[in-house]
């Protein structure tokens, strides 16, 4: 009906455009996260990332990951690619902002274009894509999956584990087995930056659902949002709870990575679950991050803004969940696709950054990351007029 | 129909999602209005009352204030569950914004439970709601208040009231008999905030129309958007003139108050009115709010952000303002509404944080005040690298 | 139809909303820009051209433009001025900016006026308006442009034009034939700014097409936003690659005024184009910012922000570009609008500027500028609490 494909192609563009408010999201998160060395190097890296993966994927990813421009045909074929293409920075997003403060900005270019155009397209066509790829790779399309906890999330995560194994710490940070604490630069832009995504984040559930047209569809839409939006107060409050219970304090920085951690947990099923499940889904997942934080600093993988343990780590568990909580789904397929991914996604990843980083040296040097990336890179200071201390 | 239903559910959506960009909207502009040691605090704080504040209405309150979760048959249950929960933290945004610089965190938190499971759901459901308390407690339902001049602005600003008069001032802020000037320490997120609760406003008013779905009900949204949008710039207008007039300067942050002065004054009623009369309401808001900041100095109340001006002064002229244009609307009944919200919050709140205040001290002391409550309280400065001056 | 009425109205109020977003957009981009010493002054400029400038078109010019309020049928006539009025203001924003750093603000409060209520419903006259004007001043009504590479851009550049002229450059901007760097003061603010413009770009021009409530509508408004986006996608991507092929740095403020041109180039006809030519429209829209902020900088026009080269160079680049890559557009209609506006609104304007110059002087002289604008208008400082260096 007529009616139905104006509705859902308006809705496609609403959704599509809730997301795009996650690009300055995600650029105001880490430029708050960040010292003021690296401020506009992160920025210049989240804006080149949109605007790269975006034009890869228009270019090449889409037809990889969907088989043909017309694969949707109850909607707008346009606004069917805006949304399928708003995703794809925000995976090398969380990339990025996990190797901040120690990467040049070149290699990550390049990265960007292999993801947009190759690693993240392969992993849609095994799951929500043309699932062409499916006898020549391996078949992962029982994955339930609505929104990516591991189409989006987990193949960040997994590219992001590869380049800090590859890359290293920032220098400094792990000296005579302490962890050296290096505190974000700019707190109401950390906020402002995580409210976005979380907003956003209405577009990216939201809009999965794929159609409002239908009473049932509306109602679905409209659980899934309310879902997203449950999971992560929860994960807030969680977070909230966590540090002030072991430290006495409010952590502003850890209440927002927990609710990013519930936000990433409900993401594969907020269409499926009652009201008050999301509550348990966000808790375990912000419990997850304040737990996975310093876990991964053990390691010594360093990681400014928390990105493994607010992606990888609930992606992994917000994909689990819909398999422990929704009697349809089935765990085995779940964990089964968990680890394709990862298979998939990692060894790729690995060899891209280690040869790009063969040829182009990813990794400022000491020196270099001492003078601030900024310096080297952009010659341009973030707030050249406000003195520094510290 | 199922395409109303449909179409009512996007609109709620839609509605809710501008609501939610006031989350980051209180947030920047109470972080730009603090000075620059409470600014953490502050935004945890904002964080806090949105995930405090929804989990206590989806749990407890909503049931409260409409009976049921099927009190809605037209859209999604959930979208207008959403919708309503939007407004839920905006009257507490209200009290926390007024005791800045000098609360702590964790009685502003526990007062936010009281308010989103209790003190605001019991006024929906004698206003907006399932009537259900009105022979218990009694009946105000004649009031004709479209998204909240009174159910939301005065509530909160009745609160911040009794809040005030329990903590007292910012230490220093009066001595002497003189008023000491505390600059805002960051004039572009105040601007940002306010901006963002600007267009929040749309979704508020608009969306409190109910409905999108026929053609008299789409005249009505946009009808009310106009005037909504009307009303904020005849306030920011006349902010300008009074201060400017004043002082011979141009004072932001009273165009900015200006604006939201009208943008509270033009709540109740701006589907009611034709396209000229909010430049009337809104100028007379923004006039307001000139006079009542420093009237509430004068008694040394003492509210950082000017709370108590936009919320609880416009929204009583606000709620009068229907009455005294609009014929079918009775003042009489406006001012029995006015005066019952009073005569239940007020007392309510006072108590509620006089107990809290007893139990767990809602006032930084004058040494932490020194200090800032973000040392104290989160130990996290919002701005570590930048030296300070003043 | 009714259930098109609504759509349509529902539709055009998102992409107001949309738009609205370019308030903090323009007012963080310009923040971020200018030296610290001017943020307030530009901030307040902002707030008060939005609130003056949608007064005026409200009073006056609305109805110069469209003839009357019953112009629009097809959706609410309040949405219909609600998506107009959304325009309005950006006009002037694009004039202040140039001028930003050495003008006075209360000069430039009445040129808003002047151009909201007279100068920019005069074009939209001529254009997509009542065209009851043609035969008085002439006809340029064959001009090809759904969202105002020239009725808009071209407007605000060529009245910018008039007034940099009249104004003369930042006192000490150039010397001894030098051109002397002065850097934005704060990139954050300026990502922030600039990617908020981008996606009210997507309510501009989405919005531009004016229904979306058929399905040739609904992909007209796809196309629309897809080819919208892959120009400011382009456009960073070539101001990336300039710039960095002739400094061997990343400059951020040139890759997102490369992406702001490829915007303002595509506007002119992204729902004629293929979705592969807006790339080369954008990437040569972001070439021409590069080549053309160092030109006005030879002939000493002063512009901070770079507005010349994104609103005037690409909005005549885009109106061109229509004429050039569609068959059915005629280059010389085209041609004749760009000549036909910039006769009307350069001598307007200049007249106007020139006129309020002489008896309120706009330009703030050099000791007030050595101060900073926002001591001697405003009183205020925007970080007082920041140290400055420099």
């Amino acid at each position: 009906m007529e009616i139905q494909y104006v509705l859902d192609t308006f809705f496609a563009l609403f959704a599509m455009t809730l997301i795009i408010f996650m690009v300055p999201g995600f650029a105001m998160l880490e430029a708050g996260l960040v010292r003021t060395k690296n401020v506009t190097s992160v920025l210049t890296v989240n804006v080149m990332i949109y605007a790269i993966a975006s034009l890869s994927f228009l270019l090449i990813g889409y037809e990889i990951a969907f088989g043909s421009w017309e694969y949707q045909s109850k909607m707008s074929q346009w606004a069917f690619f805006l949304f399928q293409m708003a995703f794809v920075g925000k995976v090398v997003n969380i990339v990025s902002g996990g190797v901040s403060e120690r990467s040049r900005i070149l290699p990550l270019a390049l990265f960007t274009i292999v993801v947009g155009a190759f690693i993240y397209p392969l992993i849609v066509n095994l799951t929500w894509g043309a699932n062409s790829l499916s006898e020549t790779v391996f078949d992962i399309s029982g994955l339930s999956d609505l929104a990516g906890s591991t189409v989006i999330h987990s193949t960040g995560g997994w590219s992001l584990l590869a380049a800090i194994l590859i890359m290293g710490p920032r220098s400094g940070r792990y000296r005579e087995g302490k962890v050296k604490v290096i505190p974000a630069s700019n707190i109401p832009l950390v906020t402002l930056g995580a409210l976005l995504l979380w907003i956003g984040w209405f577009g990216f559930n939201g809009g999965s659902v794929g159609s409002i047209s239908t009473k049932e569809s509306a109602d679905a839409v409209a659980l899934t949002i309310l879902n997203t939006n449950t999971a992560g107060l929860a994960g807030a409050i969680s977070g909230w709870l966590l540090t002030y219970y072991r430290y006495k304090k409010f952590d502003i920085t850890m209440i927002l990575n927990g609710a990013l951690g519930g936000l990433v947990a409900i993401t594969a099923g907020p269409d499926k679950y009652d009201i008050y499940t999301p509550i348990l889904i966000g808790a375990i997942g912000g419990a997850l991050v304040i737990w996975a934080v310093p876990l991964f600093d053990k390691f010594k993988m360093d990681d400014p803004v928390g990105a493994l343990s607010v992606h990888l780590v609930n992606g992994i568990w917000g994909t689990l969940a819909v398999g422990i909580f929704i009697d349809k789904v089935s765990i085995w397929s779940q964990l089964k696709a968990i680890v394709g991914v990862a298979v998939i996604v990692f060894p790729i990843s690995y060899f891209v950054i280690y040869t790009i980083n063969h040829f182009f040296t990813l990794r400022a040097n000491d020196e270099e990351q001492f003078d601030g990336i900024d310096s080297v890179e952009c010659g341009m200071d973030a707030y050249p007029e406000f003195r520094r201390g510290l």
